[in-house]
């Protein structure tokens, strides 16, 4: 079965996140706003044991954190997305790190963790450009307290199933 | 804020309800096939504190079990709703009644719990019987582990978001 991890911000932000999702993201109805931990990849009954343990034995060493996202700002050339982008990218980078050790390594991952929530993606350039152009000025000012990841599992039509929740206990 | 309880059943379930509610459900979009255990209410920061608190405690008392789906049913004509029923929804509503009481307590309630997975609402009552007609006699046989409740809460455009999930560790 398919599964990944993830954080969802404060209310707040899935409603700022929402209201240009429904136009300019195809998978708005898959997920909910959230901050990808680790992408999706298949588990076997095993693997899912082991990768509930260590969630749990790693969230019980980290401690509530406050995010705060700053501005728009996007992955073009590399990829037509839009994204809610954070202050300090830091925190949400040593939790992705902590994750996704043990038995949620990535082997040779080739890209560089940049923590982000998508507002747009799979966009025309134009639509991109013209839209980033608007909010690349826009005043963004949105925090969220990240106390909690989640465990996801996918089904067959791609939406995503809450599984578990580990709490930050540290 | 908006919350809810609801229990996910497995993959298979998820998939086989998708398969119907993509033509049949409104909701299809807003919340993966679940059983309902707690429609949603308001709660303060206060009472979220509480019922966590209570969800907690009910869920470590409550042990695994299983769930057969073995027929399709609807709650026509009190609503044009078709849904997953169960063999035997006795568990379910033991579970519903401990995890609504205290400070998740149902006043007043008006209804009879009767446990489902909903395939079709807000139906045309043509399309509802057509459908119906065929499903009722159709070989359902579907289980799922129910181990956890998840705790859930609602965004603005109506979609629910994981907040927390409760093991039974009874």
């Amino acid at each position: 079965m398919q599964f990944g991890i993830a954080v969802f911000p404060s209310k707040e932000v899935q409603d700022f996140a929402n209201d240009w999702r429904i136009r300019h993201d195809p998978k708005y109805n898959a997920i909910p706003p959230h901050l990808t931990i680790r992408d999706k990849g298949d588990l076997s009954n095993e693997r899912l044991k082991e990768a509930v343990a260590h969630l749990d034995a790693v969230a019980s060493t980290l401690s509530p954190f406050t995010i705060r996202f700053n501005r728009v700002s996007t992955f073009f050339p590399v990829s037509n997305v839009l994204y809610l982008a954070l202050e300090d990218p830091l925190p949400v980078q040593q939790l992705q790190q902590a994750i996704c050790s043990g038995p949620l390594a990535i082997p040779a991952p080739n890209f560089v963790y940049t923590p982000h929530v998508t507002i747009g993606q799979q966009m025309d350039p134009d639509e991109l450009h013209d839209l980033y152009g608007n909010l690349r000025m826009s005043d963004v000012s949105l925090e969220s307290v990240i106390d909690r990841v989640h465990l996801l599992h996918a089904t067959e039509n791609g939406f995503w199933t809450a599984y578990q929740s580990f709490q930050f206990r540290g």
